[in-house]
């Protein structure tokens, strides 16, 4: 059938198609300029410039037999003025051209064929630059016979005043709206459609949601989008405040600084880094590393104690006032850190280093400090307050079974902003911290979802106790809150499940009839603790802290879903005794894990038989805000919108090249 | 494994389990008081009271071998004041006592055992009743031996000032925010990720959420959900403005009333009703009527009429001033309008009657006006737009297949506007109206995904028209827009698929391998129209509209699924012959349909075998507001909070019973 009415509008606007595959992800076309078009910059922002010229030798943009052309060149002009070549404009000498190739392939077919495209290139990378200037920048690259890429940077508008002092700045990891629709009712009442309590999140009065795109894909990863979140520019995926450039290599590429890395440059404040994942991880080391390789974590580990190395020009950075997390295999001697244990090159460096939850409490709060609770992520809420068992198996940053003494979000959070507070008053600046509830989307991603929504409780009640603590020490006022994910995963619940009834059936199919929906749904059976007092509207406190349900299995379970999951069975319980692992790998892909859910029905997944677990999606991701500034934070903004609004309230903006004295 | 931490709080706070089925919904104890605790009132908002003492002759509740006392009654103490009788409180004289029985299963082993609980009862209404004082009321039933069942009930305080002269509610039937995100993919375009054009609704300067679970199930319909939006009250599932009592009758209920009634009372203000569904439906119903059964389509359409019949004391309502939509099969001669056809019956009364797009244009905008312009729904705006031939198939109000001349959402409202300002200015007052993209939901249930987009995209079309349409009618700056959905669907996107791939491969596992995730997503392949300004960022102009994408079949598809699904199959294309049926039903329940999408693959349901369609979820949904008041609409919201805040922005509130004339 034919679409009559848009025959007429045949010529498409956008040469650019999507593709399985992409020659060079930031690289709309062969003239390639890093930042790209579009690109906003906070005035005074430290960034790199790349331009490459390529040429394929096949496919869809075969150029030349392969040859880039060799006069390649970038012009710049600044509001209102003339072209000028990019040495000129920033008083640079001209780098060394780089030439190499890379091959890429074109769509499934061609990777079914075997049959890549090469691509030839030359390439310049200019470094360490600022623009101090307010106002819109014309950029153009000439290429391959004249050809040219041009691109529009905007450097946005100076602060009127600086409205805080410091910023937390909270990443759920992967947690969509839905989650919180769903954590909220696992963890709190209603009477008759009113919630008694509700999330600590619910009453913040900055709220909005932001797009968590990339930059070349409209599903992200999580480096990429805390970069976006961290910089103020969208990266590719994989990619840490560093533009995923077409040499393959991971520290090459063109870097641009973040807030962090401002806030210290420009005020020598205190910066620290809290999350429940490895601290290599993605979110975390999004804060002030710099390489297109998420999974370069001994490289991760080094920047954040002695930043960028190598030949690539940069301002120094003289480490993290704090890191708090799980992930002591990154810091094992190894052949990427010349056989040296980063324990203790960091206490050579004079931070003080911890193992488990009573160490951390012991902290001096006057002295800049590592803590690493165990060798890769730290245990989950569930594991951690409920199955309490489990953490005989979880394994210590010595390689040891029974972590027991691991902390939670909450207490690395609050031990971190003790710290900050005092070293900051010391040396009348402020602090900025980073905390990561990192396994929302580690449970989510294995669709484990009683671990998820444990996380997001236990992001909620830290949100909540930083705020009292906050308020304690006398920074309530002073102190900008931000909370928001990274990207969501596509997760619903739809209903209840009456776990009694689908465990008593013999079939998938009479299984699946256990399912309540509408006002079958009823009401949430995950009951709170004793002690409420519905009357004054206080928060439900159980053992544990606020806002936890005390059962996680009733009989009437949610029923829930994802829009993307691998081959898999559902038994809407909890898993009492391990993590899920939803789809074991067998000849021809990820397959129904035998061991998992046996008491459930099976689902047939719909991605590719290659991943056995959920993946990110597109939804938008909540925004919350509190304190100095939260009013900047409201309706639908895009994720790099959220750097400028963080910069905006701190008045991080800067028309010339500030640095300041930074005080171990 | 055993929750060791939890073993101390083993006392629960709250009886309430969810149970499969309730006894009855908006009842937790046997002495039942309606409207319920926790409920809240605008100043001056008409309302029913109704109280049951409810003995069931066995079961986990049973009492006094099902013989409930006599002796029940009511009393009611306003702030401060002492408990008097519900009689003298408002100045009634005592009602004669119901007396009845129902049946019910606790649960499905109960059902499948066919051994129901039945229940006796005893049961009171009171009448047409205003609380004008703001403050708190306290009020308690005693039944059943000396029991008591509290409520509190609040009056809202007044409002200091009138905001806004008319109100425009739109609601996007079943609209979770991921399917904004998904139609902004579709019909706007990034470059190197920033969106060049955005939705309307991305410009609301009030935004915020709102949580949409019913009274007694966290999972609502759509006749609960609009009823909560509109009157401030949440209801039990199909329940239109009457809380469901447990005589099974569909018209004795203890109903409230609509902001939009109130403020036709109040202000003799101008009433509209749009929607793209059979306008019988309950999003439309629930703007002004009253029944505990949303199917009783041809009471609806009387009472849109001729307001609240028979025995029960309501106040007199003169009638809509128009009602644009379809479902002339609800309008037809039948045994429930004593064979009278209900388009003569409203010409009869004054109103223009019309049934194509042509008619509708050509209304007096000075005359109340009906317009019917489908048998059923309206076809979707894809049907209307791209896939033409499709409307051979649609049926005409007079039962003919070639509904041709169909207006669209944009439209009905535009004209719905033209009428109700031009009447309103004609009476010295303002109008409401309420618009709705009905079938965003009924084509998520039957995860028909482009069409479903399609009507989010032309939601936001007829906002951002709206918006133009206002400021030329010079009505803008008086006009408080709100748009919002009554419950979402677990829905997400999560990747790119390649079409052109997967219908080239043999089997389903290898089909699922054209799924792109991550980078491999890419950007989105929906082109949109030319004549695209990037530079001036003005917005992208198709033919039909602003903001579609001209490609609903590229070869990259958005990759998309469902948290609640039935068994289908999956192929990632637009369906362009036909809307979706992803189940058919043989002799155990729903079933794959084998005519649907016969070049995907299969997925299993997690849904109940006797489920045909996905299902509603429980995801909070967003809230857009723009005009005078938007500044009231920000944050995490409840349901009802949403007719609070209309009813304070066109100060509704009253601390007397005020009746204005009203001019038809």
């Amino acid at each position: 059938m034919v679409a009559s009415s848009l025959l007429l509008a045949a010529l498409l606007a956008s040469p650019a198609f999507a593709q399985t595959f992409r020659r060079t992800a930031a690289c709309p076309s062969l003239g390639c300029v890093l930042p790209p078009d579009q690109t906003d910059f906070i005035a005074g922002q430290t960034f790199d410039i790349r331009i490459e010229a390529q040429a394929p030798v096949n496919g869809s943009e075969a150029y030349n037999n392969g040859t880039p052309d060799e006069e390649f060149h970038l012009k710049i002009a600044g509001e209102g003025g003339q072209l000028v070549d990019v040495t000129e404009f920033f008083g640079l000498t001209e780098p060394e051209v780089e030439r190499y190739n890379f091959t890429y392939y074109e769509d499934l077919f061609a990777e079914d064929a075997h049959a890549p495209t090469p691509v030839n290139v030359l390439a310049k990378s200019y470094r360490n630059l600022q623009l101090h200037n307010p106002g819109t920048y014309e950029v153009e690259l000439t290429y391959n016979g004249g050809q040219t890429t041009k691109a529009t940077w905007v450097v946005e508008p100076l602060a009127d005043c600086k409205k805080a002092k410091n910023v937390i700045f909270f990443v759920g990891d992967g947690m969509a709206g839905s989650m919180l629709s769903a954590a909220r009712l696992l963890g709190h009442k209603t009477i008759n459609g009113k919630y008694q309590t509700k999330l600590k999140l619910d009453e913040a009065p900055g709220y909005g949601v932001q797009m968590t795109h990339s930059l070349d894909s409209f599903i992200t990863d999580s480096a990429n989008s805390a970069s976006a979140l961290f910089s103020g520019k969208k990266m590719t995926v994989n990619g840490l405040n560093a533009y995923t450039d077409s040499t393959g290599k991971a520290f090459g590429d063109p870097k641009v600084e973040t807030i962090f890395e401002m806030f210290r440059r420009i005020e020598g404040g205190q910066v620290g880094i809290v999350s429940k994942a490895y601290i290599a991880d993605a979110t975390p080391a999004a804060v002030v590393t710099h390489t297109s390789q998420r999974s370069q974590y001994t490289s991760i580990i080094e920047q954040y104690l002695t930043g960028v190395s190598g030949n690539f020009s940069w301002y120094p950075w003289e480490g993290v006032d704090l890191l708090f997390g799980g992930g002591a295999e990154n810091f094992l001697p190894g052949p990427g850190n010349n056989n040296v244990s980063q324990f203790d090159r960091w206490a050579g460096e004079g931070y003080q280093v911890g193992y488990t939850k009573t160490e951390l409490e012991a902290f001096d709060n006057a002295q800049r400090a590592l803590a690493i609770f165990t060798r890769g992520n730290i245990s989950t809420w569930l594991d951690q307050n409920v199955y309490t068992d489990l953490l005989d198996l979880a394994i210590t940053p010595q390689g040891e079974r029974g972590a027991h003494d691991q902390p939670g979000l909450k207490d690395m959070t609050l031990k971190a902003i003790d710290i900050l507070h005092t070293r900051a008053k010391e040396r009348d600046t402020g602090f900025m911290l980073m905390s990561e509830a990192a396994l929302i989307d580690k449970e989510m991603h294995v669709l484990d979802i009683d671990r998820a929504l444990g996380e997001v409780l236990e992001l909620d009640d830290t949100v909540r106790a930083v705020f009292d603590h906050l308020e304690e020490i006398g920074e309530l006022e002073d102190t900008l809150i931000v909370v928001t994910a990274d990207h969501g995963h596509g997760f619903d619940v739809f209903g209840s499940a009456d776990t009694k009834y689908l465990q008593a059936q013999n079939s998938d199919r009479a299984k699946r009839n256990a399912v309540g929906i509408y006002q079958n749904s009823g009401l949430s059976a995950y009951q709170v603790p004793e002690g409420v007092n519905p009357t004054n509207h206080s928060i439900f406190t159980g053992p544990q802290g606020e806002g936890f349900p005390v059962t996680w299995d009733p009989r009437y379970t949610i029923a829930h879903g994802w829009a993307a999951i691998p081959d898999h069975r559902e038994d809407y319980s909890v898993n009492t005794d391990h993590e899920r692992v939803p789809a074991v790998k067998n000849t021809t892909g990820y397959f129904f894990n035998p061991e998992d859910n046996q008491r459930g029905f099976a689902m047939t997944g719909n991605l590719g038989v290659a991943e056995g677990q959920g993946v990110h999606s597109l939804v938008d991701v909540p925004v919350f805000a509190f304190g100095p500034g939260h009013e900047l934070f409201r309706g639908v903004m895009n994720s790099p919108d959220l750097a400028f609004k963080v910069a905006q309230a701190l008045n991080l903006g800067r028309n010339s090249n500030v640095t300041a004295p930074y005080k171990k």
